[in-house]
């Protein structure tokens, strides 16, 4: 039998453990992978009552987890008082929503679990607990390096075939043509590359490029960035034995009879991948990181304070992170 | 009877004439309203028997233009020479494609024609002419303008109920942030309030703006314009009355839940107009130009030259701009 996923709970104020806990008490129905939750047993089992769900939830051992599963959400507790108080973050959870984290990825690369889903955290909630990274995914970075040189992390976004990462991410957009460098663009199609051959399985990747301006610059008629920067990163990708096109227009990309020539899109900035495959999936898009050694999903929604506690957030790209960690993963050990 | 519509023929060796010809050959399924074609009617007949199809062409007045369309579609024929050579563009056809845009403009300000439609051009091939716009829309305000100062146009690309305008069109992604005023947004903003109510019959247009960093700027952590330009700018919109909202992220703002909240988005820049309405609307996205003293729409396509006399383009974008031409002027005169 496979091993269990780890999924950390997230930032407890959120909507992340309320989705944890529906997804199990319809465990059957949602056809769930076992999975082993790290988080704090007394507050989830506190937001299970305040959500009206009759589950068992089972303090235990990651190595019994995958036992427990059909009868209990087995969950490795993290010491730590924490509040059921949805909507109200609190500096205090910070030490546990770390623990989680930190022994989630722990119990990925030992081969305990097979892959991690993480649930969203709230980084304010974090500072005071000593959190010091730019994001969710540099933090998994730096726990993956363990003190040597960490890999730079690529963000992708899939929904079914359609595949999309940004090459900035986190970057205002008057930055975003200085950061982006050919070796910027070679190394996270690099990564994309490997990732889809390694993790899912793709023979020989067919990668897009999206040109950075409108109408991809219109032959330098409308910026430089085409000819000086993203062509010659093609040229050298193509080089290697990558199969790679573009630069394209961004705008017509994804039509879908484009895009679907293509297993994933290259895009130059955060929102000119994360606005098509959002209209496409709606919320059921997942939130995949390569370039780590470990398989890690996440749902491509934050912790949506507003919802918390209330049982109205939707399951669906949780469970599609869930589904894509097991789907990566299955029969591997 | 309502007036016939005005179509530019647009560059002879893309597909704007197959697809005007297409739709005519099916005019009663497609249900068209009559129009008037302002083009060259040797050039019409040799690209209609290319295309295996039986149609009559008939020379005609503007005023004739009504009563002849059922039998004979009707064309306002500029004299000049162009020969049906699909996919080469030729120096020597600017004349007729100028002078059929002029002649089309002509006929919508003077009260003869209802609505301009206009089919793609391919600015290379006029510059012999002595065309020195930036695009075809600042030639049709230049037009429109006759000699006095000329109206900001604006471009709005409408499917259905989503509408979407980007503040910044043909500019480089580096420009972007400079040429984004609190100026440019309010008048942007201003010109779709005002046109959506005069053309639209929209009472109170709900207004959405999209912010332009990756989170809407996650309050002045990922880039500064939202609060130092769009901020102000949607205040000052508001203090006039306008029912405006944002900044928003703008990879969540095309939710169907989101949108559908407003009558139309005001996007930064062209990819982030762009990139969801066509995701959207595939191919049948409408250009409609506001801000101009006439009703002007175009489809959301260019020339694609390769499809030219193959009879194999797509007439849905073009159809819907001629629909929606003939709905927003129905009855009004």
């Amino acid at each position: 039998m496979d091993k269990p996923l780890a999924i950390s709970m997230g930032e407890p104020a959120g909507i992340g453990p309320d989705l944890i806990l529906q997804l199990y008490e319809n465990r059957a129905k949602n056809e769930l992978p076992p999975f082993c939750l790290f988080g704090n047993a007394e507050f989830l089992q506190a937001r299970a009552k305040r959500l009206g769900l009759g589950l068992n939830i089972a303090s235990t051992s990651v190595a019994e987890a995958g036992k427990t599963f059909a009868d209990a959400l087995p969950v490795v507790s993290i010491a730590g008082l924490i509040s059921d108080s949805p909507g109200k973050a609190s500096a205090l959870t910070g030490k546990v929503v770390i623990g989680a984290i930190e022994q989630a990825v722990a119990a990925v690369q030992t081969g305990t679990c097979r892959a991690l889903v993480t649930a969203p955290i709230h980084k304010a909630a974090l500072y005071h607990a000593g959190f010091k990274h730019p994001g969710h995914t540099e933090f998994l970075a730096y726990l993956c390096a363990k003190g040597s040189k960490e890999r730079r992390p690529v963000m992708m976004l899939a929904h079914n075939d359609l595949r999309v990462i940004p090459v900035t991410i986190h970057t205002p957009i008057k930055d975003v043509p200085s950061q982006l460098t050919r070796a910027s663009i070679v190394e996270t199609v690099t990564a994309a590359h490997y990732d889809l051959r390694l993790r899912f399985g793709i023979g020989q990747p067919r990668i897009a490029v999206a040109g950075l301006n409108p109408h991809a610059g219109e032959s330098g008629n409308i910026g430089s960035e085409e000819t000086d920067i993203i062509g010659p990163a093609i040229d050298q990708l193509r080089y290697a034995g990558i199969n790679v096109e573009g630069p394209f227009p961004a705008d017509t990309l994804f039509y879908p009879r484009h895009w679907r020539r293509y297993d994933v899109i290259i895009a130059m900035y955060h929102d000119q991948a994360l606005i098509p495959i959002k209209t496409v999936a709606f919320e059921e898009a997942v939130n995949v990181t390569l370039g780590l050694p470990i398989v890690r999903t996440s749902p491509d929604h934050g912790t949506a304070f507003e919802l918390a506690g209330t049982g109205r957030g939707s399951t669906r790209s949780l469970l599609a992170a869930i589904r894509m960690a097991d789907e990566l993963t299955r029969g591997r050990d």
